[in-house]
């Protein structure tokens, strides 16, 4: 992982709530981080999520998540989520996570998000509108990427 | 994911405030949900975990998540999580866990611990103790397993 | 608070996560807890929570939740909820929450939910039918019912 | 509750997992935003939450947790957590809370702590420069404060 391919990251906070007996953050509660990060990164792109429809019709669901914890995030501390997408599939899209503190790595993640219907939960394609989106904003080009 | 793999399962219901706006159960969940499952295991085999010192002297820190989704999970849904030590390394081992709703498999995961001093966080062994638990209680022999 | 009164309880266990660095519960898990308890308290009463449409066409909104801390629950400590309607009104009703570990008092609670339109938001009156199946199972009947 | 009479208030953003299959925000989580808004109060009357001994040797426990519904907050709301110490007696302090969206009143809380030894469990005087550090930094003075 590296720390210059991320060109956006989001701040937050260790919440007391967070932290359990050892003193440090439960594991699952970094999927939350994961998430919001997420959730900032397709603000920032100019693709908010709505609550309402999903991204443009459909919607994402997670289809596979892996975080690997190389050092413990404690109450209080303020951590940097950092969000790239590093493959954009037909239907599917890949995010890369990178959790720091100051310059220390402590977790990495990948996300990986399937482009559904709602109803249904078969696969359509990833409109183009967002794809788009995603190459403009991205400072490297995710692998699969076709531009319009 | 062989289900006839596992000894043990632990039964738990969905929560309202862990489903959310999709009607779905929120990924980072499953987390909690396998942390459950993995808490019932040890008590099962006899090595309920201490939170004053940690399993027989050191602790238990994740350093791996993974969950792949297959299905979701929905409020008030009845969920079987299953947990087995697939590998029992040095200070090292691997859970593997299937979460059911009946014969629907749902999420699997795979979760590793590193045994380790809570000061330093340096990996000790994991007792032989706890390792002849292991390979008592488990159906498939743990990879990696010298039992005494 | 009379433990006599209250005809329900559910048991349920502390998880790790539930449990923060001062080695307590934190305290907004007691009102999931309660919700459980509800929730169950619900599902025993044969009016089990209908997700689609909310029990009987409209939904209950939580107004007021108030709790108590007399003693605090630990990491795996298994507590009982009890969980009573206490007063039902025209659109709203009052739970009075009991959790227990053994024969400890831990916490105290007062929840009053409103019955009303999902998009309105304007109370409606909690239907009869529903009325009559709290009059039936409960041991004290609530103040303000009026069984047809 | 007054707006004016509050010095302090945090912004915070509704995470996607606080919202439940109503779309709103699930009460426990309430508590949490309570809980960040204080942690950030302390920290900026510049007696920042220390995790290793409590606020000056012993520690705050919650004894009373009162929320008050009156409109929904909604998933990626911006919301501000107002809070103030309206009192504050020997071993004892009342918060008061209100949470908005923009002008809108959403929760107002009345969360009570007691100061006391984290082993005994025994009510200890609240330590005079933290009461100094509230009436310094609070627009209303305090029930109860007793200013060196």
């Amino acid at each position: 992982m590296q720390l210059s391919d991320f060109r956006f990251s989001h701040a937050l906070r260790v919440r007391w709530a967070e932290a359990d007996l050892q003193g440090i953050v439960f594991n699952g509660h970094y999927l939350t981080y994961a998430d919001v990060g997420i959730t900032e990164y397709f603000r920032a792109m100019g693709q908010a999520y709505d609550a309402e429809t999903g991204v443009k019709g459909a919607d994402f669901f997670a289809v596979r998540t892996l975080l690997e914890y190389q050092s413990p995030a404690r109450f209080d501390d303020m951590l940097d989520v950092h969000v790239r997408i590093a493959r954009l599939g037909n239907s599917s899209m890949q995010f890369l996570i990178g959790i720091y503190r100051d310059e220390t790595l402590l977790v990495t993640g990948e996300i990986v998000y399937v482009h559904a219907d709602q109803q249904t939960r078969r696969p359509t394609p990833i409109p183009q509108a967002f794809r788009d989106a995603v190459c403009a904003f991205e400072k490297v080009q995710p692998g699969g990427a076709k531009p319009s």
